[in-house]
Formats: structure tokens, C-alpha cells, sequence
């Protein structure tokens, strides 16, 4: 090995099947145990959805694949440093706006990029349904962050504190102030059950929020609609394991300024926001099956009268595990949205059944 | 490891020189083999064009590398799974447009993605020459379909069958029709012969025709013009070896509407069009060369005139196996188009000469 | 194995931590040791950065995740191949224009892709600090070339010799030439010296200048602006070592014909160009100092007058080598941007600590 390079060994006698994961070593002269890791994940199905809005009901093909690279490395005084990005979004990991790059030790681990929120890491969603997620109905709404963010997150035996911040100075929100966003969260385990709250505040009209900001959006996704007009919230969770049931519940509490979709008309009335979010998933062998239930609501003054829009949603699902990191998966859920003092009411029905693979 | 994870192995012995291949191992906690492999290509050379119809004459630097990930794992049952796609592909393979994710066992093969159609995979096409590929003037025209596509293939023996058909439910074409193709293929061996056969269905103006749609087309690759309008074509296949020469012949013969370029105004006349496509390979030890001819030619009624459009294509080509996955090929090909009651001739002669490279 | 592939062992041992680097093996049968190497580098902290213009502050979380493929081979007659590129630009790589594809022997080696020119890849840079290189002012601007690209280069001894061409009969440029570049270079290394010469030459406008065109350009990196004017330029360096003491310099003087920014009017009046780097970097221990000065001078006659403009830049910055791959970097880079007969002076300071990794 003149050159430093040291090679992987290929003996005889092929894949030794009892592995449970390989890691692939690469690195410079120097470097005491740098590496990189590769995995992937790939689906296929069939997908189905109807929306009551244009009556239209599609059926679909939906496949997908994905390889992730995870790098990892410490240094001499026993920091463990790190980074990790999907191979389709190698472009944003480049500008800082995909994947993460982490530093951990005694003091805990720091990550920028990508982050998910200290809220979003923190409390976590429900379980959702099929192989898709069928439109991800059992999630809840977080304010978000614009990246690059940083995430600090600390574990003290079972309790788990985490923070983080959007980009600093970001780009400038509807009303000419930075987009910053921030939020704090901490979670408890005791035996079988997991308690976590988070904070979030944000500046108005956080990017991520505004994203799905119309009132009267066909889009299930957009339902808890106007939340771009909120600027803190608060969430709760809870999650309970009795034997072979797991429980799961959401809460959120926000509030904030209502816009009614025109970033320069600020209209200065206070916006309120709640969501709720439930599962419970049941495993038998190979066999689970989850059940969610959520509900959003948004409530503001428009102009004298009381205006707002809620949505009901719910899913039931049941995923086998065929092994090998297969499972054979299928879903069913449901929204419907409902615009106080309005008739844009609209319902969407998804259903998929098909197959996911980890590598 | 007490995470569950096990590294690869690192002997002082460095590269084992008669190694064929060797696998990434990567996985989850709980996978007996989920792996993903890593693979490569790349080419380097010169490349010439010459057409008539803009007398222009230009050499290029022509250069390209790749990367392939391709995953794979095994259910407790038995059932193979897995995912394929190059990393300039990453982000439609995310989206289910390019790459495959596939389960195979003994009914046979599942695939869904970007799929060759049924038609196309079984069979296939004539040899080509040079580098590049020199504009794949050795290809006949199959009518294709859209992603995300599904193909099923199964083989008994030397019997090979395949059924193909892209997106339910996809974009609506011209028409407004929803675009919708199918293709049905079988192919069989016998000693030193393979025979195929395969028949495909489209709506009227699948997109994959339309790109390359135009009548008066300067560009090679859109010669068989019209191939747009063709809804349905029957393709037969014929591959002999004899000792050290290859022998391949494909016809295809389709039928369909005509458009005349504009899509709202069909005038419902029929279109007919034919290709036929011959190679010969000959491999003397290291070096092998190729000559290939084809012809394509569409035919139809233009308010009253018999019209359409033929085109003829030749190239030949050396190949020259270098070892260790690399080989120095050069080829020349030449296109002439004929539009059949129109002054619009033109040709388009293309050479290359350049090493490729597979990792 | 009976389908010809081998499978990286992965024995109970763990990971091996003095290794330094390992290859990941992959091929086809009948090769005998192609390889597909991955690496990786990632990157995070603060910057902070102030122009005068638009008296702007603007302090930044920063981030960057990037993998690289490295592939190389041997052909039965002992030439090295292969490919190199950021998983980032896969789509360019593909397209050959990013990532670079090799071959080489007794002959030198041969590059065709997105290669730096011969001028870049002999001469180089002086010194830059901060984890970002906070705009990288310690470098003087080459006249570059298109790609697909073809480098050579050939070594013996301490004398390394090199010429490039950028892509042939490429897009034409503003005056309706085709983009053409060309360069040679030399370096000779004496003991603890390396002396370095390059010559370019470039058609008018040769694209990679003109991106960086405008004369009162607001950004940094356009300072040495009127350089898409320059169109031949000589590049000396030089390089010392003292013991923990690191010198470089570099000069490069261009000159060319004045467009004033307006592509289809060339006034004909000649412009020359000139600049000078200087870095100084002591190391002691773990931990490394650089400091690097740099001035640029554009002049040319605008309609009779004496015009031109000039840039001062400095920096000052630290590294600390944490082990492992990782360092600690901390720099600040200042420009001063001098408009000869104008008022359009402006100044940038730039700032930035944090973490870099290599894995």
C-alpha cells in the first residue's frame, strides 16, 4: 500500500447472510476513520385519488427509488462529526439547503442544513397509512424554518432538549422583514410512555408557511390553511406502548395575524390555530395496522365577521413485513375541509396498496 | 458492534487482481442482505457532424461519465427486490421517472419506473457503431410509453415473454384523450438463433412519439416523422450467430391517424409506416467491426395527395477491446431523408472515434 | 458465486482504525480491477459579509455535503483510465460537462471534460483562508476555457509539462467566432522550490471571462473586471518553502481588446491587465496562519480617455487540524475596488468560522 490506500478484501466465500449492515470505508491519508455509508430505499404500487372538487378519480403507477449517503468521521479528541444527503438532492447538499452536516460529543450534537425543527424532531407526527403515506393526512402543521437551520439537540438519559433557528438574515417576508423562525422542544420517556412540547415562533409569514397558504385550497395539503398567518404555536405529544399497541396524540395551539392571501394587505386580526392528531397502530407478527384521526382548525376575524376553515381527516392502514427489509403495505385516508361561511367545502379520498424496500 | 453494525473487512493484502466484482453491503438492523452495488461508465474521443441542410461541419471534444446504483434484497419468502438508476438520474428516480424498483421470483418479473416498453426490451435493437453511438441511426423507432411505466417479463426455457404499459391515467394527449400505451412480446431462443416478436398499442399521439413529431424535421432523429400518428405497430425480431459473425434484422410495420403537425386539426387520414433494420458484427479476437443499414418510410394522404416521408441510414464501425473494461471504438454513419412531394432533403453523416470505460 | 460476482467479506472484527482509506470494488465479469472509489467532504459555521454599496451586513448560518465517485481501471496493456465527479453534478458529468474522464501511461495522461486549463492546473493559487475561502480574492483570474475540455499533461522528474484546449467549434462567442481557449504551462520544482509559467490564449469574449464582465461590477469576484476583453495572458509563480514556512506569489499579465460592455460595439482600444497574489502560511503544529495580499489592474482607452479600473484585496486567516479529517478555520478577506475616473469605489469585508470534514 504505497500510495496509503488500503482495499476491501474479497474472499471466496461470497455474502455472509447473518450481516445486519455493511459500511463502506473511504478516507484520505491521515484520516484515523472517515467513511462513507450507502442505503437506499425503493417503492412500487398503485396509487388512487378522488377529490370531490373536480370529481376526478385517477389511478396511478407510483414507483420511487433513493440511495443516501451518510459520512462519518472523528476527530482525535473524540468528537464525532458527520454528514448525510439523499443522491437526488446532491445539488441543495452542495448550497446547504438539503441534507445535514452534524458535530456531536459530551455536549451534544449540532447540526445544520436541512433540519427538521427542534418542534418537528422533538414531537413528531402520528402514524400514517400505505406505502405512499396517502397524502401524509396524519401529520400536523409545524411553522417551520428556512434553511440553512442549525438543530442542537442533548440527551440527559430520558429526557431529550432540543432548539434550533432558521437561516440567519434570511430573504425578507411579505412585509420586508427577515424570515426568522426558532424553536425550542423537549421530550421525557417513562417505561412505556413518551411525553414531548415544543415552542415554535416565527416572523410572519415564514416562508414554509406560506407555501400553503390559501384559504380556499383544493389541495388537501393546504387545509390548515391561513397557518402562514401564524407566528408561534404550541405542541404536545404524547405516545403510550401497551404490549402490542402503541398510542399515539398531537395537539397544537397556534396564533398569529391573519393576511387573507394578500402578503400587502396585513389585515392586523389575530388568527388562531389548533390541530389534533391521533393514532394507534396494532401488531400482530408480521402483520401491523394503523388507524389515524386528526382535525385543524383556523379561526380569524375577516372584516367584522368570523371566518375560517377546519378539516377532518382520517386514515386506516396495514403494512406486513415480508422480510429482508420488504413490506407489503396499504392505506386508505380521508380529508375533508370545511370553509366557515363559505360552500368551498371539498373532500379527498387516496388509497394506495404496494410494496416498500430498505437496502 | 454493539449498534448492530458490522464494517468491512481492511487486509493488508490490498486489490485482489482477479476479482470479477464486488458488492456494497449496506442495510438496516434486521436485513439478512439488502445491499447496494456501485458501478460506472464513461467514454472520451472526438466527434464530427456534417448536415446539408445548414452545410455545417463541426468537431467536438466529447466526453461523458456515470455512476449506476443498483440495490438489492430478498424477502423471507423468497422473492428477490430491487432498484436500479444512475446518479445524473436521482432526482426522477425520486419521482418515479427514471430508474426501475423491481420484485422477481418464480412468477416471474415486475418492474415499474422507466421502463423499456415489453416491445423494445425483448426485441430490441440492431448493432450500432462508434463511441457515442454516432446519432443510434441503427435504431428502429418503437412507439414507447410513459412513465412511470410497469413491465412484466417471465422466461421458460429459451422462451422469453413480456407485457408492458405506461402511466394509468396520464397526461391527456392532443385529443384530450388520457395517453395510454401497451405492448405484448415474446422472443425464443433455438441454438445459435433468438426470433422476437412483439406488438405495441398507443393512443393517438403517446408523447414519447410526439417528441420527435415533425414532417420536415432537420434533425436525424425525428426522420421517421409522422411516427406520431401511429397508434398501433407490429415488430419481428431475427438474430443468427455464425461462428464468429452476427447477424440481426428487425421490421416493423405500424398504422395510425394523421395530424399533419398540428394537433387539433386530425384529418383522420390513415398513416402507414414501415423500418427495417439489418446488422452484421464480425470478432476477429480483440477487434470486432459492425456495418448496419436501415430504412424507415411513412406514407400518407394529405388532402387528396399520396405524401410522407423516407429515410436511409448506413454506418460502419470498429471496436477494440483494450481489457480491464475498456475498449477504443470508432464509427461513421450517414442519414438521408427523402420527403416524398417536398423539396425538404436533406442528410447528416456523423463520426466519431474514442475509448470507453466500464467500472 | 456462479454468476461471476465477489462480495466484500465483513468479519466480526469491526473497524480496522488505522486504516487509511479503502476502495470500493466494482465491475463486470472479465474485468480485472475496475473500481468505483466514494469520498466525501461537508462543511459548517457562520459567515458574515459587508459591502459599502448597498451597506449591507448579513451574517449566515453555512453549510455544504458533498460525495464524490472516483473510478478508475487498467487496460491488459497497462494504461490507467478512469472518471472522477461530485455527486452534485452528475448531470453534468453525464453531459461532459463537469467531472473529468482520463487516460494514462508512459505517454502522461490525457483529460477531456471540465478540466481545469493547463495555466489553472500548473500555476494555481496562492493561498486562501476561512472554512468557506470567504470569496476566494486570493485568487487571480485565468481566461479559462469551455468544455468539454481536453488537458495533458506529462511529468519527468521535477519538470511537469501541460496544455489544454477548451471545446472545439463551440458556441460562437459575441462577434460571431466560435469560443476558443488554448494553454501551456510548466513547473519545475528545485528542492524546496517550485517555479511555475503559463501562457493562454482565447478567442474575443471567450465566455468564462464575460461572466465576470462588467467594469463597475457590485460583486467581488467581478473586480477584475474588463478581463472577457483580455484574450492572451502570461502566468508566473513561484513557491518556497522555509522550514514551517510557506511563501507563494503569482503574476499574470493579460492583454486584449476593450468591449466597454457592450458586446456588439468593439471600440478596438487595446486593454491590458495585470495582477499579483502573494500568501505567506506558517504552521506550527496542529495549527496553521495565512495571510495573502492581491491587486489587479485593468486599463484601456475609452474614447480617448484613460480608463480602467483596480482591486486591492487582503486576508488574514487560521486553521487548527482537529484529526480525523476534520479542522477548525476561521478567515477574513477584504476587497477595495478602485474605478479610475469614477466614483463607483466600493468595498467588501468578508468573514467566516467553522468546521470542515473529509471523509
Amino acid at each position: 500500500m504505497p500510495d496509503g490506500r488500503t482495499t476491501v478484501a474479497t474472499p471466496e466465500t461470497g455474502q455472509n447472510k447473518s450481516l445486519l449492515a455493511t459500511t463502506v470505508l473511504v478516507g484520505t491519508a491521515g484520516f484515523a476513520a472517515a467513511e462513507v455509508t450507502i442505503s437506499g430505499s425503493a417503492r412500487m404500487g398503485i396509487t388512487n385519488a378522488y377529490d370531490t372538487t373536480n370529481d376526478a378519480n385517477k389511478t396511478q403507477f407510483s414507483s420511487r427509488a433513493r440511495v443516501n449517503f451518510a459520512a462519518s468521521g472523528e476527530t482525535d479528541g473524540g468528537l464525532s462529526f458527520g454528514a448525510s444527503f439523499r443522491a437526488d438532492n446532491a445539488g441543495d447538499a452542495n448550497s446547504g439547503t438539503a441534507g445535514t452536516v452534524s458535530l456531536s460529543g459530551a455536549f451534544g450534537s449540532i447540526s445544520m442544513g436541512d433540519n427538521d425543527s427542534a418542534a418537528l424532531t422533538t414531537v413528531g407526527q402520528v402514524d400514517g397509512v400505505g406505502f405512499t403515506g396517502n397524502g401524509d393526512l396524519n401529520e400536523i402543521i409545524f411553522l417551520g424554518e428556512a434553511d440553512t437551520s442549525a438543530l442542537y439537540t442533548y440527551t440527559m438519559g430520558d429526557l431529550t432538549i432540543a432548539a434550533s433557528m432558521g437561516q440567519i438574515d434570511g430573504d425578507t417576508n411579505y412585509t420586508g422583514n427577515a424570515k426568522q423562525a426558532a424553536s425550542v422542544a423537549a421530550s421525557y420517556k417513562m417505561g412505556n410512555y413518551r411525553f414531548s412540547a415544543a415552542i415554535e415562533r416565527g416572523d410572519k409569514a415564514v416562508y414554509s408557511f406560506s407555501d400553503r397558504a390559501d384559504a380556499y385550497a383544493t389541495d388537501p395539503e393546504d387545509t390548515y390553511a391561513e397557518r402562514n398567518d401564524l407566528t408561534s404555536q404550541v405542541t404536545l405529544g404524547a405516545d403510550a406502548t401497551f404490549g402490542a399497541l402503541v398510542l399515539k396524540g398531537r395537539v397544537a395551539m397556534g396564533s398569529g395575524e391573519a393576511y387573507n392571501g394578500l402578503p400587502d394587505e396585513p389585515n392586523g386580526y389575530k388568527t388562531t390555530g389548533t390541530q389534533v392528531a391521533v393514532s394507534a397502530t396494532y401488531t400482530m407478527d408480521a402483520l401491523s395496522v394503523t388507524a389515524f384521526g386528526a382535525h385543524a382548525k383556523v379561526a380569524y376575524d375577516y372584516y367584522g365577521t368570523d371566518w375560517g376553515m377546519e378539516s377532518t381527516r382520517y386514515g386506516v392502514g396495514a403494512s406486513y413485513d415480508l422480510g429482508g427489509g420488504a413490506k407489503a403495505q396499504a392505506g386508505l385516508s380521508r380529508l375533508s375541509h370545511d370553509a366557515l361561511n363559505d360552500d368551498g367545502d371539498w373532500s379527498d379520498t387516496k388509497m394506495d396498496a404496494g410494496l416498500t424496500f430498505a437496502f
